[in-house]
């Protein structure tokens, strides 16, 4: 299949999309973008448009078969096939996802931890082993991985995100509350806890301050 | 002190400002704006600007003392005021996110995790309980709770939502993979793990496509 330009926010609705499909397994055989439209209190023309960008299965006044389009959509995100990842940062919350089972559903695949600290080499957490960090670079050329998982503290985040730059790591999915600085071609993916806490709490300060 | 509006966007800064003077131990006693966008990469009048916003005690040609902007930030930020949480969907990564310590830096702290699993109801995850849906409203109201965590499936992420908010709750940080419909003065953070595993997963697809 010819890969397509695709947008990041379309590529955010999809696994909405995603997991409303495969929550209807009591509804209809098809579904129409207008129903899933409704459904997600999305827009019918952006949904109709995602959906035609992914799947040619849509029929006018029918829809989409809900079982061929899931099938479309997880093709299309690559879900089909598994990335294989390398966890930097096996303390934490490093060592809570790799005991998370939940992203195998998604493609993703933790083969294994690295860490410099000593004590926690050797360990095992979730089934998988934390190396040494002189062990990353040849373990991600012996295995092709693509894909690393930062969970090391802000400070070493540039520093570890380097060493997998040169490791061949195409793809940053990044814990620690730093901004990355990486060459073009290299996607880093923010998944910013701090921030999300610092939007909440600010969020409760300012309605505890209405309130009283 | 008196609540200033701010933008999420000065918001999800301000973390990283922190994290970064945190680590910078053996620097410096004061630190500039200039100094401190360098640093992170950013756009120097807009950190002068966020840096204005949470504290007075900015010089010029001194900059900032390290430690009293740190105060500043976390004091602005409500870290020092701890926000209590209870977590819905003890499975997974909720079980995950329950056995994770780091939340306390940011002043977080989850003291119940509530399911509608009988399996699960009764056991603990790092020394948090998980205890049945229906007790969910008066240890809300009991303990005053403003905060909801949702970690269940993406299917039930509304109806959880909608309890939460008859329970009141004012801030959800949501960890599914759904859109949720909430009326105003109550705020959502959408942390969608699927989403990020998605655009990760679609750059490698991209990239490989490429190569070969």
């Amino acid at each position: 299949m010819q890969q397509k330009e695709i947008s990041k926010s379309v590529l955010k609705r999809l696994p909405v999309y995603l997991s409303y499909l495969k929550s209807q397994t009591d509804g209809p055989v098809n579904i129409s973008a207008t129903a899933l439209a409704t459904a997600l209190n999305l827009g019918e023309v952006q949904v109709r448009k995602d959906l035609a960008m992914v799947s040619d299965g849509g029929r006018p006044k029918i829809g989409y078969n809900r079982i061929n389009l899931i099938d479309d959509i997880e093709q299309f995100l690559g879900y089909d096939n598994t990335n294989d990842a390398v966890l930097i940062g096996g303390g934490g919350l490093g060592g809570a996802l790799m005991g998370y089972t939940g992203f195998a559903e998604y493609g993703l695949n933790i083969v294994a931890a690295f860490d410099s600290n000593p004590e926690l080499v050797g360990k095992t957490k979730g089934g998988k082993k934390i190396y040494p960090m002189s062990d990353l670079e040849q373990f991600c050329k012996d295995r092709k991985i693509l894909m690393g998982i930062i969970t090391v503290p802000a400070e070493c985040a540039q520093e570890v995100c380097n060493i997998l730059i040169e490791c061949g790591i195409l793809a940053i999915w990044n814990f620690a509350p730093a901004h990355l600085d990486v060459p073009a071609g290299i996607l880093v993916q923010n998944e910013n806890m701090a921030t999300s806490l610092a939007v909440l709490s600010k969020h409760l300060s300012v309605q505890i301050g209405n309130i009283k």
